[in-house]
């Protein structure tokens, strides 16, 4: 009997926005894989460090900074293939994945890697944008308005598109792609009303208007453009 | 002292899918406040029914099904007022809300009336679209995808044309809207990668294409549509 692969969402940072499941399933666990950096701490891991269980096996699954064309299918492949053995000789295998798996995730390379060969489980967590609203303290969508939620690694033309019909946006992945998405806000109208928000739920946490963000943005933040009707 | 008011994200239906968070902060507290329709049971307070302290003072905020405009002001203007009086008396109250408090959910229409008065903290909880995207099996966005969502409610030409622009799509609150929600994804065809899920992380979950949905969907349903790199 092989063993079961979950893809388990961690949440946005803080350890205890895991879910009773999430924690019931790695407590018990005996390997546990995740994304790492290929210099410092995966951030899946570091959220929650705590409740790895001693004596776990570790699989980090390292992909280049330098890359810039996601998929990196070769890392994929190998990381699949190290976890299909695991699976294949009996153990549960759990994948760390920050947020909710599959909100822009990197889980789904494995899940479509490996989810035809072993029984898999996703168990949902609490996405970025959840918690992003929660300490901007600021509703995104009411009644009937649409919710855009953009890559900034867009073109710009194309987030310009994008941006201009939307009644309420979220804009993932700023990091270096900052001031062109700025800019377009800018250029749209929308940047009054937009707000900055990066690590969300964490201890260095930063949330404030558009205007007062910092110069640069981690790959951490996101910004938010509310709809008019849930401004508040 | 006043109390604190707590929005608290008791997430998609699976009592295992709160998080521990929500979890401590429930099963201390004294006053709990939740919607709930005028006859039959509150869903957001059937999720935790298990954590609720036994002696906890509770607080139904009844929304009329048959009151079509929302917000029902009248019927927020009361609870709010309800809810006033136990925080100015030093009592901590949490409000249930189904998923996460601020993706299309009620709780802003007390937060905007409460949170520059007391205390107030939101707790986010995993959303409805990371439970449907989770027992679909089914990624919604990769790279640099665009997820549009959407209210069913909309008038025709709007869903539409919200929809033709869309990378990937999430389509809420299908219920009595899903004959004309499903033709527009005929027209538009995106019918055919589109994937119907109700009561997602429940006992009575239904998940099937689009095609074999059953003939009436419920309140608790939503239409996935997955993006073209995304979709498995
Ligand atoms: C590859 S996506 C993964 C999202 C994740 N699966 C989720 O559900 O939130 C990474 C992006 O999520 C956003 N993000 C993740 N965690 C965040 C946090 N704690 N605060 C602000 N933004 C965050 C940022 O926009 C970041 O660039
Ligand atoms: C008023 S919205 C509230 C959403 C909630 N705040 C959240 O974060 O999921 C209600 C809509 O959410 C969707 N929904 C909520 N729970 C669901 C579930 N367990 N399965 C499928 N759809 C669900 C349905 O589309 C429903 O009409």
């Amino acid at each position: 009997m092989s063993g079961t692969l979950y893809g388990l969402g961690v949440g946005p940072g803080d350890p205890e926005l895991l879910t009773l499941k999430a924690h019931r399933l790695l407590c018990a666990v005996g390997v546990v894989a995740y994304p790492a950096p290929d210099s410092g701490e995966s951030f899946a891991r570091a959220i929650v460090a705590d409740y790895i269980p001693e004596g776990a096996r570790e699989i980090p699954i390292v992909i280049p900074m330098r890359v810039e064309r996601f998929p990196a299918q070769d890392v994929y492949d190998a990381a699949a293939e190290t976890i299909a053995a695991a699976l294949e000789a009996g153990e549960d295998v759990v994948v760390l994945c920050e947020g909710d798996p599959f909100f822009y995730g990197s889980f789904m390379y494995l899940f479509s890697r490996l989810a035809e060969r072993f029984p898999t489980e996703i168990v949902p967590g609490v996405s970025s944008l959840g918690a992003v609203t929660a300490v901007a303290r600021q509703p995104l969508i009411a009644r009937e308005e649409v919710l855009t939620v953009v890559p900034a690694t867009l073109e710009e033309a194309e987030l310009e598109k994008h941006l201009r019909d939307a009644n309420a946006a979220a804009i993932m992945k700023i990091g270096r792609h900052f001031e062109r998405t700025r800019a377009v806000l800018e250029r749209l109208g929308m940047a009054e009303r937009a707000v900055f928000v990066s690590h969300a739920s964490l201890p260095q946490q930063v949330v404030c208007p558009l205007a007062e963000a910092p110069e640069k943005a981690p790959y951490f933040s996101m910004i938010l453009v509310p709809g008019r009707d849930a401004h508040v």
